[in-house]
C-alpha cells in the first residue's frame, strides 16, 4: 500500500502545505499545476523535493479556478475538458523531465473528482484525455464498489488505473465517501488508524452505517495541511513499515 | 529564407488573427502559450491546424499578462522567468506530441522579445531556460548587428539559434529595428517587398538613415492579423517562389 | 419600449462588438464588469461612449470565467456569489461615478442570467445582492410567465425590476427562450422585427408551438456584435420611431 | 501618532496575516483590493472587521499580479494605470459603503508604491488618479526629505496627503529607506521601539549613517504578518498610549 498527498499547493506569496515534512513520508506527489494552486515556481520547487525524495510524480490538474481552490464545479464542454487537462499534465510533464523526473499518473483535483466519480460520462471524458496523453500514464480514482466497472472501461482506452481509499474519512456502504458536510465523516487519528489497519489486513472499512465494505485500493490518499495531518502520515507510515 | 508568424492568439470568445489562412502560407507557426494570449482549446486548434499543413512549430512565450497582451514588461526574477519559460513551453511541447507534433524552437513574445534584445542578462536569463529544457529547441532573435557576439553566446549553452528579419519594419544602422511610436517605422506593402527582396539578393536591408545593413536571416517574421498584414504574406510567398 | 444591449466586452488587444455603432442606437448599455469580459479601460471607454450619447448605464456582472465569457455556470456559496456581484457593481458604480454617471440597474450576463432564471433560490440570491447594495439599483430579468411571482418576491427586497424582452430569439409558450441549441432558436432579420411589432402592438410573441404568449416588457434586448445585429437594431429603432 | 496596517490579503484558500488579531490595535486599515491579494469574499469579511473595531479604511490598490504580490513593476500606460485604480478604488469604495463605511484614503501597494517614490511622473499619475475619484480621498505615501514638494505638488491637485513613516525600517539620509536587499535594512524589536520614541518625541530618525533626519509624519505603518510582527503593533500601540 502506498500513500498520495497533494502537493504543490503554494502560489506565490501564499504558503499552503507542509510540503518539505510531508514529502519524506510519501510515495507519489499528486503535484498542482497551476490552475487551483501552484505557479511555475512552486511547481519547479515542488518536483525537485520530489526528486530528492525519490518520490513518485502525478500530475494534479483541476478546473481553472484559483479563488475557489478547485472546489467548485465548472460546467465544461467535453472537448474544453479534455484540452484543459492535457495542457496541465503537459506542463508538469515537461517541467519534472527538465529536472530529470518522470510523470507517472493523474490525479484530478477536489470539483473535478467529485465530478468525475459522480458522473460516469465525464470519468470517461477523463479517461479519454489522459489515456490519448503522448505517454502512458495512470489514472488515480476512488476505490468504490464501481472498480470493475471503472476498470473494463479503463481497459477500452487501454489506460491504467490505480484505486486510492482515504485514510481519515469515513466510508458510506457503496464503497464512497461520506460528504464533508455530514458529522463524522472526517476521522480523527485514531479512528483513521484503526481505518487503515483494517484496510491493510483485510482490505475492508466499515461504513457509517456499520456494513463491512471491501475495498481494493493501491494507495492511500493522506494530507499534509498541517501538523495534525502530519501526525497522521507518520503513525500510518509507522504502521505500514511494521506490516 | 523561411516565414515565421505568431498564431494561436484568440483566446476563448475572442478572436486574433487570420490563422486558418495565413497558416497555408508560412513555415514557422509561433503558437502562444496561454500567458500573452490563447488557451487550451485554442492551443489545441491551433496544433491540429499546424499539423493539417505541415508547418514546423515554435513555443511563443511571454510574460503573465492577458490584458497587456504580454506587451508590458513585468520586472522579474530571473529563475522566475526561467520557471516561467518552461512552463509554457512544456505546455506546448506535451499537447503538440498528443497530437503528433514536435516543437522545434523558442521565440519570446512581445515585451519580453524586446527585453531580451536590450538586456544581454535577460538574453542569457532565455538562452539558460531553453538550452536546460529536456529536449533540444532552437531559439529565435532578431538577426542585428550583435549577432556574433549572440552565436558565441548560445554556443556556450549548445544552443541553436535561430536569426530572423522583418518584413514590413523600418531598420537602425545598428541592425536593430526603429520603434513602432516613430514615423515610418512600419513598410507599406510595396516597400515591404522592396526590402523582402534586397534581403534575398543581398542579405541586406536600408535603414532608416540610409545606410546598406547586412542582415544575415534563417527566418523572415510577417503578420497574419488583418486582411493587408495577409496579402503582404502572398506576395513575400510568391516573391520566394520565384527566386 | 427600450432597447438594452451588452456592451464593454472587449478585453485588452481583443475587440469584441461594435460598441461605437451600437450606442447611438440604444437606450440602456449593460456594461460588463470585468470578470466574463471588460477591463479597467475597456470600462472607462464604454463609460464615456454611453455619456456621450446619453445612454443609461447598468452592470452587466458575470461569474468569474474570462476564458469562458462568462458562459458556464460555475457553482458557488450563495454568499460568496452576492460578495462577487457587489465587487462588480462598486467597480462600474464607482467609476461611472468618477466620469459624470450614475449606474441605474443590474443585469446578470450569461451563464448566471440563465442559471438566476431557472433557479428561484439563485433568483433571489441575485435579489438580496442588489437590493443591499448602497444604493437603489434596478435588477433587469427575463419577462416570463413567473413575472408576477418575480414582482411578489422583488417587493419583499424593496427591489425595481425590470422585465426585457428578446428581439430575435424564439419563445416557448411558458415565455421561456428556446435554447439555443434548437433549430430555429434564433430569428433572422425580418422574423425578429415581425416579433418585436407583434410584442408593441398587442404585448404578446408567438411561442414556437403556435401558441400567443403574453409578455409584458420595459425592454428589449438587442445585439452588436456585427453588422447584421447592428442592421436589426436600425430597423427596431426605426420601427419604435414610427410607432 | 496613527497607526496604519496592509489586511485583508488572504485569496480564495490562502490565508495571510493575522487580521484579526491586528485590527483591533490599528487605526488605519491598508484594504487589498483584490490585484495582489484579496477576493471579493476577503474583501467583505476585511470590512466588516474593520467596521467592527471602527477602524478608518484605505483602498490598496496594486498593480495586475497575484502571483507576484504586486511586488513587481508592471509597465504601463499612464492611462491604463489610473484606470487601473479607479477601478480597485471603486470596488473597495463601493462594497465598504453597502456595508456602512466610507472610505477614506488610498495608499498603493508594493511595487506601485515603491515605483511612485521614485518616479515624480509615476507620483503625478496617481495623485490624479486619486484627486479624480468621484469623492475626496487622501493619498498615503512615505514622509520623505520631499515631502514639501509633494504638498505643491498635491495642491495643484486639491489632493490632501497622508505621509507615513515606517517603524522597523532603516531610514536612508535623504528620508528614504535603505532597500530591503541591505543587511539592516529591518529593525528589530527593540530597534524598531526606539526609531518610534526617536519619531514621537523629536519627528527625527537616526539613517543608516548615523545623521539624525526630520521626518513628519501622519501615520506609522505596521505589519500583521505575524507574531512577530503582532508584538511589535502591541508595544507601538502601548508606546502611543503612555506618551
Amino acid at each position: 500500500m502506498k500513500l498520495n498527498c497533494d502537493l504543490g499547493e503554494s502560489f506565490g506569496a501564499y504558503q499552503m502545505g507542509l510540503d518539505a515534512e510531508v514529502m519524506p513520508l510519501i510515495d507519489q506527489a499528486n503535484i498542482a499545476c497551476g490552475f487551483h494552486a501552484g505557479d511555475p515556481t512552486v511547481l519547479v520547487n515542488t518536483l525537485t523535493l520530489a526528486k530528492h525524495h525519490q518520490v513518485e510524480i502525478g500530475a494534479h490538474p483541476s478546473y481553472d479556478d484559483k479563488q475557489g481552490f478547485g472546489r467548485r464545479s465548472v460546467n465544461m464542454a467535453a472537448d474544453e475538458l479534455k484540452h484543459l487537462l492535457w495542457y496541465q499534465i503537459a506542463a508538469v510533464d515537461g517541467v519534472a523531465k527538465s529536472l530529470g523526473l518522470e510523470l507517472s499518473y493523474v490525479k484530478p483535483h477536489g470539483a473535478l473528482y467529485n465530478d468525475m466519480m459522480a458522473s460516469p460520462a465525464l470519468l470517461e471524458t477523463l479517461m479519454q484525455a489522459v489515456a490519448s496523453y503522448h505517454k502512458p500514464l495512470k489514472l488515480m480514482l476512488l476505490a468504490t464498489g464501481s472498480a470493475k466497472q471503472h476498470k473494463q472501461l479503463a481497459e477500452h482506452y487501454k489506460l491504467e488505473l490505480l484505486f486510492e481509499a482515504f485514510a481519515d474519512r469515513r466510508y458510506k456502504k457503496d464503497g464512497s465517501l461520506t460528504p464533508r458536510s455530514q458529522a463524522g465523516s472526517v476521522l480523527d487519528h485514531q479512528a483513521a488508524l484503526v481505518q487503515v489497519q483494517q484496510l491493510l489486513h483485510s482490505g475492508t472499512v466499515q461504513s457509517d452505517t456499520g456494513q463491512t465494505v471491501a475495498i481494493e485500493a493501491d494507495t492511500l490518499c493522506v494530507h499534509g495541511d498541517n501538523p495534525a495531518a502530519l501526525a497522521l502520515v507518520q503513525s500510518i507510515r509507522q504502521l505500514l513499515a511494521t506490516t
